[in-house]
């Protein structure tokens, strides 16, 4: 694509512009705001940041961005326009008609429009027949939906045209069916603001509470399933009709505002059950399920990283869950010397068949964390920032593991001092007691609050202490002190 | 908590034994359904799988299932029981009858119906003061909402008690400021689902359709972000009040079916605006917009991962930036060294915050593979058998990685021989060129097929011996050949 012609830099236009010029697309912009420019270079810093996060694909040379004075600068010699003008029929009309007197007749024209009708859009358009709605979500340069909608003038080519630049600049077009107010998806969040809008004038609940009430629940569902096959699953084995057969009814309950429903005549049922069964794809509700859960803990997972609403709250429970496991009476031994243990998970195992490098380091990661709950470190000095971090560690790999196996560590303190602590790791397969690998790991002592290496208390001390002068006693296993080199 | 009682085994009362059993309390299920055993302990499979990899927190020993014959038996000896009895008012009023004459006046009863009032649910109990609402989101052991309501005479202190459960199981309860049917989130997701039927039912969109124009774009906001945020963001930086006032008119288009709306009073515009700002708690639009574009990048990067939706969007969009910038003629390279890039994701994070370990071992891992793929390693000599495996690694961590962060890794050859590759890897941060991690790893090649050490062959030695005169002309990183050792 050469390059594209925006026709407003707001909320909508600005992130268009984003979209486009980090998409390697040159851009001509009119706003009449004389602050456009500034708004445009702030979301696209934005943009900018969250592509560069987004993907490790290399991305284009971000295209040029040419503010202009005039509607007819911006249209008159590129391939593509976007209209982004606030939401009046009337000023858009005229928007319209004055780019398209201006623009090739091949250059496609489309409206941002949240909800006008591109027939009426059309009208007063030269070359009517290259308008679309091109309808796009805020933030634009991240959300992938925008919903294409012809007017009763528009020729099919133009809407190949636009479809093939939303692909182009990472968007997923999806194609209205027939033209309609508000097209598919401003019809779902008006129906759902109405009734928001009704709990906050009933004093019902807060923003902030209907904000929870989805982001905690079912808006967690909806950033990967929507509601038709959220529903399908609500009805268990027995799938659609079942989910239909039991809650239609309570559609006809008195709960919303608003109750006109249609009815659920045995010929809509039906509808609705073949298309969730195609929609299903001959997937079973139980792997349906499963794709379901993997989805929500991947997102709850992403969530907890932003320490924000549903990942805020598995925040809270991990803190819980490594309170309450707390410090066992005493940590399970093997000679005299401590043991962990694990299984080898499917999913730590690489194209060769054999678990990662990397999560045998989770392995032993948890061994020390074993070992730190054997000397006293409990949830509650963890929480106040205390602990020993482990500042390197030397692997030895001598067999692979496969999946489904049992592994088994046992931990040798070989040395202590004030901050320090050296441990050597050495991790069997219980099968057969086959040592697979070996860990000698140097951990530091850091302090409560501050974060620094700095002596443990004297108490924790003592003990390691004594856990020290009990291993130490040991044989040295092999291969302590061993540095990497090529054989002399 | 001692133990609970369940009175319901379907898709909500199975969910609900799932996430009880993992949080280490023992169950007693009463459900008059044969196969109810069957479907719990498939939930509870799914589960367990689940929570396995949403946390790497201890979780607790499962507590046991006990299925008993009488709604008798589940209650009597009990803290806590939940009802998830089908939605009908009078079966569940007897069900709850019953279970209160059984259970101690103390024992909390929730019922998780979606839409019942518990001021009618509570008329016939003995002990009505000890009956809330505890209404949960499927899947339940997954979805942290569970919207909590009292009826006409339920006891503060049986609202306390039950969100103590509540909490103590991972979940957040949203307390209702007053008994309304639906409560807050089913009156929203109704308001929704009633328009998607309208949609359907009238041939503008099929089913799959509807669900794209959710999960394609709001309602990947909707994860984190509920309506009344997202808008106030719409707003841009006029925020909540100019939003109101620029989309308040295209409340009253008749876009839905259903368009009763609340007058937008001044009264109900300030409302909305006071809570808005609480909600926003002092950050400015940009700061909120930075804080959605992080979570939306957190998490159409968690459902890339499951190449579903937005993800599978955003892979498509991969595909293509790679197959654009086509393929690059020589590996990348930094001051003659190469070059690995890697992004530290949501997933990679521990606790504390920061990257794990075993996840920095991971990158290296890959940084190898990329040096391996430099010297002609490629899929078809993998796919037959023959590669360099790591068989040492020594990894000092210097400072902590944290989730988003841009990660680059160059990684110089220090020597080789016909069988052995000795070289060392330096991560740093992107932003700052903070070195936060080396390692120093030993390779040795193995043959195809047989997989035993054994010398490359010709062509790849040489292309390995070229590269190791390059890189080995240069100064030796600081920390090669470092042992492991206590200071003297």
């Amino acid at each position: 694509m050469g390059r594209v012609g925006l026709l407003g830099a707001g909320v909508i236009g600005g992130g268009w512009a984003a979209r486009f010029l980090l998409s390697g697309i040159d851009v001509l912009l009119h706003d009449p705001d004389p602050d456009a420019e500034r708004n445009v270079g702030e979301m696209l810093a934005n943009a900018r940041l969250s592509w560069s996060r987004l993907t490790m694909a290399p991305l284009p040379e971000p295209g040029s961005l040419t503010v202009v004075k005039e509607v007819e600068d911006a249209v008159s010699e590129v391939d593509f326009v976007q209209e982004s003008a606030p939401e009046q029929e009337q000023l858009k009309r005229e928007l319209l008609a004055r780019a398209s007197s201006a623009a090739a007749p091949e250059t496609v024209i489309a409206s941002s429009t949240s909800g006008l009708l591109p027939s009426r859009l059309q009208i007063d358009m030269a070359h009517p027949e290259r308008l679309i709605v091109g309808h796009p979500f805020n933030p634009v340069y991240l959300l992938p939906l925008v919903e294409v909608c012809p007017g009763d003038r528009t020729a099919p080519g133009a809407i190949e045209r636009a479809i093939t630049v939303y692909r182009a600049v990472g968007m997923a077009p999806l194609r209205l069916q027939r033209e309609i107010d508000g097209f598919i998806a401003d019809r779902l969040l008006e129906a759902l603001w109405r009734e928001a809008l009704w709990l906050v004038a009933d004093d019902v609940a807060t923003v902030s509470e209907v904000d929870d009430a989805l982001r905690l629940g079912p808006g967690l569902r909806w950033s990967f399933m929507g509601s038709f096959m959220s529903y399908r699953l609500g009805g268990g084995e027995l799938g659609m009709r079942h989910f239909l057969d039991q809650f239609g009814p309570t559609l006809k309950w008195p709960w919303t505002k608003l109750t006109d429903v249609p009815e659920l005549t045995g010929e809509l049922v039906e509808k609705i059950v073949a298309q969730s069964d195609v929609q299903a794809a001959g997937r079973s509700v139980r792997q349906l399920e499963r794709h379901r859960d993997d989805c929500l803990v991947a997102v709850l997972q992403a969530l907890r990283g932003q320490d924000t609403g549903a990942g805020a709250v598995v925040r809270e429970w991990e803190r819980q869950l490594v309170e309450r496991a707390g410090r066992p009476s005493s940590a399970p031994e093997q000679d005299g010397l401590l043991v962990h243990s694990a299984v080898v998970l499917p999913e730590w195992v690489d194209y060769n068949g054999h678990a990662h490098e990397s999560r045998l380091v989770q392995v032993f990661g948890d061994a020390t964390d074993a070992l730190l709950a054997a000397v006293g470190i409990d949830a509650e000095y963890l929480r106040a920032g205390g602990s020993y971090y482990t500042v390197e560690t030397h692997l030895s790999l001598l067999r692979e593991a496969l999946a489904g196996q049992r592994l088994r560590v046992t931990t040798q303190v070989l040395g202590s001092d004030d901050k320090r602590l050296h441990v050597f790791h050495s991790l069997y397969r219980d099968d057969d007691d086959a040592l697979l690998a070996t860990a000698e790991q140097m951990l530091v002592h850091v302090d409560a609050g501050g974060g620094r290496a700095a002596p443990a208390p004297a108490d924790l001390l003592a003990r390691v202490a004594n856990l020290t002068a009990r291993h130490s006693a040991m044989p040295a296993p092999d291969g302590v002190g061993k540095r990497i080199a090529l054989p002399r």
